[in-house]
């Protein structure tokens, strides 16, 4: 290809994949180069503006460390990452929906039995309970529940040097009627990051960075599909414009004062393995 | 917008740009996001796959330095830089085409008379020669030609600390009768950087890394429009398959013997400004 032109440069770069042996990433490099070149050719960027973007990605990775991830961050806020969540978990009517796993998850949460209080001396605490069942309704014994929520002042544990390890996290294990309770705080909305190339361009789009408050679960039990997901607080202000667009209608709880604490109920269901 | 799916997602998203007050770049992010959202519809990535994509974006960022573009040089293997230049630069027919900038440019190289000599000492040379025009064919007296290149060893001046500053470089002015001519090595073929995650990327797609080699020019005179360009060397072995997509028809050239050096006969054409 000795003559390169606006015309036939796509099909040349295309071209160029001929020899490659991994059938894969030959497909996914093929969808890239046609989808970039599309995007290009729709926006015509003067050079100035392609240079601005070389840019934006180049920050973008420059200030990620092993506790920022601003690619992540990049991918949430342009709904890339729940689409890739949507996709990959297509679920059966019934089953508990997936959200995103976000960047805050943090392995290793000590297991307690249902009944823990994640927040004590800490209140008013927030009492969360109900079943894991399948798909048919009946209660999976022995479930588990991976939690982890922000603190009031909108941190999570991993982000905050001034609170102990796995604060407001843990594991629950279900009982044998797949019964699951633990006390917490009522979590509240919070900015993600604002102090990098992310933040800025959100300011630049005229968005607000907020998510509405939620508590993060990894449910699992043997035999069943784990579902990844959040449990968002109904009236909460963000609901309707999550910055990274996390929110289903399936995952909105309503917390209800109970005394003088609150407490939700909500029953997680199950798909099981190859359905 | 409770209740986001795979269905309405990417509208969602596309909706979350309502307040922005930049119409351009509401128009260009909301290409971004409609052509990335096709893009992983249409490949439809595991989540692994999906970080596997974040882990490349990042490490591409980090390796960047003040000597080191990795974005560039993703850009320009994708053909996305080619891309950008072909339709930036939609010429008049019979004006010099162009090609990228790349990387390697350093501001500042020497005016030199018309005759000059890059490489005193070093040789056999390589006498470049040519005529800049307008597009009737008219010379144009006191062009200005910035020119660079590889040495014999396949680096450029600011790659190689053995190299003087500006080795191979000059800016060139044409006589009155817009002619020029310098002497020069004649340039060798060489890998772009493999020894990032680009370089990486290429094996794993079975491309090798070479670029044909060529001299780098910018062409200007007042009164007409800068062309950045390159010329490239005819029977070289990798014209048909230009790392980065640079090579077009016209921009190839024949070294013949001429004593004991070579010579190489070169007319640029520029197109007026306003046209």
């Amino acid at each position: 290809m000795r003559n390169l032109t606006e015309a036939n440069l796509t099909d040349a770069v295309l071209a160029r994949l001929q020899d490659c042996d991994d059938p894969r990433l030959k497909a996914v490099t093929a969808a890239l180069i046609r989808n970039l070149h599309a995007f290009i050719r729709e926006v015509e960027p003067t050079p100035e503006e392609w240079f601005a973007g070389i840019r934006f990605l180049t920050a973008t990775g420059q200030i990620c460390d092993d506790k920022r991830q601003e690619y992540i961050l990049l991918s949430d806020t342009l709904g890339v990452s729940m689409l890739v969540d949507a996709i990959h978990n297509r679920k059966p009517a019934g089953a508990t929906e997936s959200s995103v796993l976000g960047p805050f998850y943090v392995e290793g949460a000590p297991e307690q039995d249902s009944g823990a209080d994640l927040a004590p001396g800490e209140g008013p605490g927030a009492w969360v309970s109900g079943v894991v069942r399948d798909l048919d309704g009946h209660p999976l014994a022995g479930a588990l529940l991976d939690v982890w929520q922000t603190a009031p002042n909108g941190l999570y544990h991993v982000q905050d040097a001034e609170q102990p390890e796995h604060h407001l996290c843990c594991k629950v294990r279900a009982d044998g009627e797949g019964r699951y309770r633990f006390r917490t705080l009522k979590p509240v909305s919070y900015p993600i990051p604002t102090d990098g190339p992310v933040g800025a361009l959100l300011e630049r789009l005229g968005r607000h960075p907020y998510r509405p408050a939620h508590i993060h679960f990894i449910v699992s039990a043997p035999g069943f599909k784990p579902v990844i997901t959040q449990l968002f607080s109904e009236g909460d202000p963000y609901l309707e414009s999550d910055a990274v667009f996390g929110v289903k209608h399936s995952l909105v709880i309503d917390y209800q004062p109970e005394g003088d604490e609150l407490a939700v109920h909500y029953d997680f269901r199950l798909e099981p393995v190859g359905a």
